[in-house]
This record gives structure tokens, C-alpha cells and sequence, in this order.
């Protein structure tokens, strides 16, 4: 038996030592190790998938450590292995800003159940995402089936988890003035729900004035799915309340997207849309790395940006360099 | 002189005869016609940009071409030369769903200083928004300086229109019910300002109390540009009641994009996220037709799609079959 399926039977009956040598292996930067992390994935793709895939995000301060280590709590007494992933691109430079150490989720930290990860390092939103997409592959091989996805509300990473998760919530806060915490563009249509943290004490009467903002607000736009509306909670990780509520609002959606046939479908489409991500990407530094594209690149796009290039001619003109090639 | 240097020095004056044929070899889907465009566009684009780009879009039945009519004319009142053009991919498929013909906007089509073109035909988007876009430019050489992109609200030609606008105008209705016309995902985002367009008569109470919802939905929303808080206009296009409001607004919106440098940045990036986004259609174009890939990416597809196959692996070798031609 080959090193690599070994690894492959170690998380298969969930040793956590074996688990994480792969993911060290999935996250090597070393080109020699991607033949046998790409060996790993295809012989442990037939043991992932079954879970389910939450994604998280909020700005720092919003609460999102507590949150999680209070649904992953109350997750792990009902009889489920949760794994804990982050997306950080900025980790590396800011020295770790979510999951960089797992003293920010104390209790879970110690439970046998659970499984923190930190972000991969990385710069590159791309790799940094990929590289926690296939960690929580392995994680499902290994029998975890809650995968949380953390990641913090700055930046496209909010994007990008939500293409690799089942139910992707929002986490809010009801600010202390009249406005709202504004939400990011973009990130109210990726929501699957909008969750307003914090609602305890005094701060009750404004997060319930908030989650009524914000579902009017929802009902501006169209549903991003005919069989979903979109809502807005409240809840107080602090003191475990309304955690159950979003555990079962998160249940009865994965229940209707099953009933739609969409559970599936939309995990199939997320494979293949990954696919091809990774298929530009590659085409794209192909294409900047061609000889011919890179003598003229530069001048080509001062053209088109100072206006006296048309970017038709522009793109033909770097198109017929590359197939010179 | 070329044939095509008489063409342009035709748009150049001004002269519909030239204008209309220059448009026509844009479009033209002969290839044989791809250099003389190509060298049409080279040759008038620094007599191209001085103008205002103002997308505008809604459902059908918010009254697009009854406020393009008034705002027209109100400009060409003001001795402004307006051209009227469109995005719509499936006007072929539909007979021409807008702008098919001038009957629409019968007091403009009969000034001398409006000019109104249909969508290029073409059922493929990034087909139709090149010829709308490269049209654009022709009309502003030709002394246009006010563009009008008209598109219909389904889909995704509203982000194509974005793209090649300053200014984009979301026109929504107050409905009938107490429920607010849904807002397409996206497109709240990408609005300059939203106009609720037949605020007239005994519906004029329910088109404010609908102004006030999207503003304070639209304050949840962290702004697209810091110097502009995207507002929320009534007016009643049939009644010409609002129009100079809209067109002050957007005067206003010019200015400050002009004072916060950002005017002629924003059409430097949008000319070249243009050149890139052709480059990768046609990169993907080769990619596909390429021998190797043909041969496997049926299979290689169906296996990412079932989760057999990791989407990491099945990029790897799709990009290592192409490149071993």
C-alpha cells in the first residue's frame, strides 16, 4: 500500500493525526507534493459530501467566535462531529486576524468532536480558497458532517465561501446611533439569512428595530431563490439564546432545498463552477507569461486606458500575439 | 483616401448617411469586415468620449421609452445632440422587444438631433454589448454628447450597460399591492439612482411611501462610491413632471465625479476590464475548441458534476491536454 493511501485510510477512520498531515499536504506550496495531494482528493472524494456546509461572515467585532462556539456546542450534544475551517487571505500580513489560534474558541477547542483549522496562508484569494475547499473534503472523508466556514467581512472572501458552502449567514450588529451597520455590497444577495448578534440587555429594543430594517430591505429584492425568503434574526451568542433557532432555520432549508431537488444541483454547480475558475486562472497566467503577450502587453493596455487603442483591437491584437505561439 | 477614411471623416461631420453605415460594419458579422471595422474604430476613437453615458433600465411596463422621450427632449431643448441606443439579446429571438422601431418614441424620432438605434441582433451578450458599446463610440465622433443605453431588466445586460455607462439609472414602479416591485439581485448595486416612475395621480401617495423604502433599503447598503449616496427620485414620465430633477441629479453626479478625479478613471477601468473580458471570452473560446480538450471534456466534466473527480484534478488535466498542443 502506497504512502499516500495509508494517509487516505488514516482519515478515513477519522485519526486526527492523519487528517492533518493531509491537509498539510493539500495547503504544501511545494510542486512536487500536488501529484499526491491530487492522488489524496481523488481517492477520498467518494468518502466527502455528507454534511452540511455553513459559511459565516461579519466584520471583526460582530461576534462571530462566540456565535460559532456556541452553535458548535450545542452542535456536538447532539451527536455531531464539527469541523471548523476559515478563509483569510489577509492572515498571513495581519498575523492571523480570525482562527489564527484556537484560545478564541476555548470550549470547542477542547471537545474531541471538534475540529479548528486556521486559514491556509496566502495572499491569493484563489489559493486561499482552494485550499480550504479541499480541507473541508477531507474533513467530510474523516466524518465530520457540520463544516463551518469562517471568514471575516472585508474583501471578495465573503464570495468565495459562499460558492463552496450549503447556507451562507450574515452576522450583524445593530450599531449604537440611528444607522444601521451598513451591509456590504454584494453580501445581503449572497445571504441566506442575516442574523443581528448582540441582542441582549438594553440592546434589545434597537437589534429588533434593525432585523425589521433589514427585512423590509429584504423584501426589495428578489429572492435569490424562488423557495427561500431570506430572514432576518436575532440572537445572543453571549448567552446562548436564539442558537437553536438558527440551527433549525438552517435545518428547514437544507430540508426545502432537498425537496427541490436543489441540494445537489447547487453543490454540482459549485464543482464545475470551481472547475472552471481554476481553468481561467491558469489560461489567463498562460497567457501573461506567453513571450509574445508580455513584449506588448504594457503598451497594448496603455492604449486602451489613455483612449486611443479600442479594446476590440486591443484584445485581437494580444490574441493574434498568443497564437503566433 | 481609403474608402474607410471617407467613412470616417463622414461620422466625423456629422452625417447620418455615414453614422448609419459606420454602425452597420460594426456589426457586421461578416469577417471579412473585421479589419475595416477594426481600422474604422481605430481612426475615430479620439474624436470618441465627450459626452455623458446614462444607462437605463426597468421591467417592461415601467415606461423606459415614454422617460427617455421626455428626457430627450428636454435635452434637446437645451441644444444637446442625444443618441438613443440599446442592449438587448433577445430582441432577435423576441422580434425586437425594444426599440425594435421608432414608432415608440415618435416626437424624437423626428428631430434632426436625435439619433435612435435598435440592440444589434445577436442572442449572445457579450456579442450584442460590443457592437452597443463600439456604437457609442461612433455616435459621440459623430457629435453626440449625450448617450442613452436603454435595456430591459431580466438577465444580465443591466451589468453590461453598467459597465460601459457613467451613470445608471434603475426606473421602478410602485405596485398596486402593498408589496414592493422586487429588485433584481445585482442591480440595486450598480444603480446610480433609482427613479419610481408613474408617480402621478391617486398613485402618487404609494410612489412616495415606495421612494422611502428604497432610500432606507438603500442605506443598509454600504455605498458603491464614497462622494455619492445612491438617492431615490419620483417622477411621471407621461406628465414630464421630475425630468429636470433626474437631470439635474445626474449633472450633479458628473460634477463630482469630475472633482473627485474619478470620471475619466472609471471609463479607463471600464475600457479595460472590456479588453480583458474579450481576451478571456476568446481565451476560453480557444481552450474549448482546442483537439485535446474537445476529446475528454465531456467526461471530465460529468465526473467534477457527480463528485467523482476533485475540481482541482480535473483543471490540472484539462490545462495539461491543452497545453500539449
Amino acid at each position: 500500500m502506497s504512502d499516500i493511501q495509508k494517509l487516505a485510510d488514516g482519515v478515513r477512520t477519522g485519526n486526527i493525526r492523519s487528517l492533518a498531515k493531509a491537509i498539510t499536504l493539500i495547503e504544501s506550496r511545494n510542486p512536487d507534493h500536488s501529484g499526491d495531494a491530487a492522488s489524496l482528493l481523488d481517492q477520498l472524494l467518494p468518502d466527502s459530501g455528507d454534511s452540511i456546509r455553513i459559511g459565516i461572515s461579519g466584520v471583526p467585532g460582530v461576534g462571530k467566535s462566540t456565535f460559532i462556539e456556541a452553535l458548535g456546542m450545542n452542535l456536538l450534544q447532539q451527536g455531531y462531529k464539527v469541523a471548523i475551517l476559515a478563509v483569510d487571505p489577509s492572515s498571513q500580513l495581519s498575523g492571523g486576524s480570525i482562527l489564527g489560534d484556537k484560545t478564541r474558541m476555548e470550549n470547542l477547542a477542547r471537545e474531541a468532536n471538534a475540529f479548528i483549522r486556521p486559514s491556509p496562508a496566502g495572499s491569493n484569494l484563489g489559493g486561499v480558497a482552494r485550499k480550504t475547499r479541499e480541507t473541508m473534503l477531507l474533513c467530510e472523508a474523516a466524518g465530520y458532517n457540520i463544516i463551518i466556514v469562517e471568514t471575516v467581512g472585508v474583501g471578495q472572501s465573503e464570495i468565495a465561501v459562499a460558492a463552496m458552502v450549503d447556507f451562507f449567514l450574515l452576522l450583524q450588529l445593530a450599531n449604537a446611533g440611528d444607522e444601521l451597520q451598513g451591509i456590504k455590497k454584494g453580501v445581503m444577495e449572497i445571504a441566506d439569512a442575516i442574523l443581528i448578534n448582540k441582542a441582549e440587555g438594553e440592546n434589545r429594543p434597537r437589534a429588533e428595530l434593525a432585523r425589521q430594517q433589514y427585512e423590509n430591505a429584504l423584501h426589495l429584492l428578489r429572492p435569490k431563490n424562488d423557495h427561500w425568503q431570506v430572514p432576518a434574526l436575532l440572537c445572543s451568542a453571549l448567552h446562548h439564546q436564539g442558537i437553536d433557532e438558527v440551527w433549525n432555520l438552517i435545518l428547514d432549508f437544507v430540508a426545502t432545498m432537498k425537496k427541490e431537488h436543489q441540494f445537489t444541483s447547487k453543490r454540482q454547480l459549485q464543482a464545475t463552477d470551481w472547475m472552471w475558475t481554476m481553468v481561467m486562472d491558469n489560461l489567463k497566467d498562460l497567457f501573461l507569461q506567453d513571450k509574445n503577450v508580455a513584449a506588448m502587453i504594457d503598451q497594448v493596455q496603455t492604449g486602451v486606458s489613455n483612449g486611443t487603442t479600442p479594446p476590440s483591437v486591443a484584445a485581437k491584437r494580444l490574441l493574434e500575439a498568443f497564437k503566433r505561439n
